[in-house]
């Protein structure tokens, strides 16, 4: 077993509609390598796919953004987005966004995630992973933590079932979300404060090849923890 | 801004009741620098604890370890533990158990972390923040993560509310669950099918001093996400 190595991207510039953000992230110094994990902010993602909407539309964004609203408090809505992700305010909102507008999430943070992996393969000649993270809360648990919403070149799982333990014993039913946990290490690396808004993950196993957050989303009927 | 890294700890014998857990992890050649986390499976807390009950008794032992019980399905049931986690079978489970045995979560995992973080404090003369991690379900996503039942020596949030972002414009309501990443970090390189049971994050931004993943337990009054 080696080291997961988590790299904060410095020096990306403050992304607008229409940037290459691959582009902007690779004329960084930043060292990427076959195999690493490209995390990439939600925020800057959206706003590269000019996902900006008025500020003063916040409210009606996040409800026109929703399939199904499940708690109301204040301004504040929890609701399930068109994409399946259940959130805050379906996660649009304002932080790091310049002037008077918001962001929306984008219509399809997989195909972001694969068009970043497509533009660093081309660019650089590398095949990477990436994943799109968005900091979400959680049922039961205190406080966020950032998730995946788009993954590109790998399994968003690791799955145990059927592998055994030291003993020889059958592991049951473990699957583990490493794209979870891939955009959780990364935050720590991400500050809001300071506008990093990427990150290198080296070292992480994974299964690579095709994968999706959409395979992330558990359907309402198998949900046994809500 | 600098990197967080995830070392695996590896060589830590089988840990049996009454095993000096500290002093069995710093006897590998681990390096363990003061504010590096150490990050425990609460696997081998438990052992260490003696917290082992027949395999042929773990329903009836899930179903004494909880306080409330909120699905069943077949022989699993998710339930709320006498600690406030909320997980499948109260964290009761046999892998990686030797015999015909399973093992319940520590009594009190904080002091659990307390007691490991005094003993390297003992024995090394470092501070160190320790987390007990355990592999949880969630509600909304397939797949678990590693989350910590218990923390000592840190903040398990990292708290932004009143911080300000890029554009100087107030961060509101975002309260990172940093010990739940850091956990989920860690299980990277903690593969089940390897038995490493400990693994060390270094650099991760927290904010030093008392902590306890007791804090992390959501009150259901407030829980809007379920």
């Amino acid at each position: 077993m080696s080291a997961v190595t988590v790299i904060p991207i410095e020096g990306v510039p403050e992304i607008e509609a229409g940037d290459d953000l691959a582009a902007l992230i690779l004329a960084t110094d930043v060292e990427l390598l076959p195999r690493d994990v490209l995390v990439v902010a939600q925020k800057v993602v959206s706003k590269a796919e000019d996902r900006f909407v008025e500020a003063k539309d916040r409210t009606g964004a996040a409800l026109r953004e929703s399939t199904r609203v499940l708690r109301k408090q204040g301004d504040m809505i929890i609701s399930q987005t068109r994409h399946g992700f259940v959130c805050a305010n379906a996660g649009v909102d304002a932080s790091n966004v310049e002037g008077d507008r918001v962001v929306l999430l984008p219509l399809d943070p997989d195909l972001s995630a694969r068009r970043i992996r497509a533009r660093v393969a081309h660019l650089r000649e590398i095949d990477i992973g990436v994943v799109v993270a968005d900091t979400f809360g959680r049922a039961w648990r205190i406080g966020q933590t950032n998730v995946a919403i788009g993954v590109a070149g790998f399994d968003p799982f690791v799955d145990y079932v059927g592998e055994t333990d030291v003993f020889g014993q059958e592991l049951v039913a473990t699957r583990i979300c490493v794209a979870d946990q891939i955009a959780g290490a990364a935050e720590m690396v991400m500050k809001k404060t300071t506008g990093i808004c990427a990150a290198v993950v080296r070292g992480a196993e994974v299964s690579w090849g095709r994968g999706a957050a959409g395979s992330i989303v558990r359907p309402p009927g198998e949900d046994l923890f809500r």
